[in-house]
């Protein structure tokens, strides 16, 4: 029995939600039902920041991280220690550590974790950047901060083997951040710990 | 200090997504983020499904119920009794209180509820409209099944003291549905009972 009209705008709204992830059917819906609630101005606004942001934010040449420019800020900024890469998740990580100001490297951002189950191969990650990155430039350390998640453990024991036979010095965050946690909600005092507590890996 | 670069249309689209409601400051960041990882294509579409159902969706000129007509599926049923009315907050309890079977009346829905602390005031509601409806053609009872929550209630009320001078029988929907819940997360049964044990208020 059809309850309502065809309300297929609607139903294809509420798939698009659900593709940003994490986000279930219920949600989706509510979501969808709440465009409708916007303003005209609004939802046209919305439709403009998707479009705007995807267009405008590119990554970074160097570390892939966001920008919107060719590199970063933090690659592009003579002060910071080329010589050091900090590999991490998300764009949101970087800021995350950046705001301990401990760190005067610079980072590589994956883009996720390697994660079968979800269909996330390595070769969706940026790894190939990150070891033509250690093959063209000369790296002294690789810091492994992806979250202290199964798949963060993985993903940074996966690379730290690619790296192994490079001869460069891999370290792995320390556990000051809550095992089972994410990065992005540490709280400062505790990545700076965790920073100051990393271990050699190979 | 800025930790990345000028990502302006990043925060831009967080804040459109807060608009959505309910949306906390990190969970926007999040899906802002998640944005930027859909494909070029995934990204266009979400933006064109906004615009879309935001045009081709509008308000039935009856009920208030989304529809992509003059008026809705429900409405322009010659089955349906028109003489009962069922207030409802959104379209959503609509497709609830369809899934019963039970009632064969007709809808009108407010779009929201009373609420003076998110300045949504009466004005804001379709309670014009109600009232129109009711002075136009021969309205029998309108049964008030808005949410079992305060403002739901709060709402019930406010609608019953305007519509008690009109002569007509207003009810409200049992308890049957779970105080403090949603009408939409109830299942079939406890929305058949509470329709069915609907009490008069004035």
């Amino acid at each position: 029995m059809a309850t309502t009209d065809n309300l297929e705008p609607l139903e294809k709204l509420a798939d698009m939600f659900r593709k940003l992830g994490g986000i279930g059917k219920k949600t989706a819906e509510k979501y969808a039902h709440s465009i409708l609630n916007l303003s005209e101005e609004d939802a046209y606004e919305f439709a403009r920041a998707i479009v705007e942001a995807k267009t405008e934010i590119k990554r970074c040449s160097v570390c892939c991280n966001i920008t919107t420019d060719e590199e970063c800020r933090i690659c592009s900024d003579d002060e910071r220690d080329k010589s050091v890469i900090c590999v991490v998740e998300d764009p949101r990580a970087v800021d995350a550590i950046e705001k301990t100001r401990q760190f005067r490297g610079t980072y590589h951002v994956l883009h996720g974790v390697i994660s079968p189950m979800k269909g996330i191969t390595p070769d969706k990650l940026t790894i190939k950047e990150l070891l033509e990155r250690l093959n063209s430039s000369e790296i002294k350390e690789v810091i492994l901060a992806t979250n202290p998640t199964v798949e963060g453990e993985a993903t940074a024991m996966y690379i730290a083997r690619l790296i192994s036979p490079l001869g460069i010095k891999v370290s792995r965050i320390a556990n000051g951040v809550p095992v089972g946690g994410d990065l992005e909600y540490a709280d400062e005092v505790t990545l700076r710990r965790a920073i100051e507590g990393r271990y050699t890996v190979s």
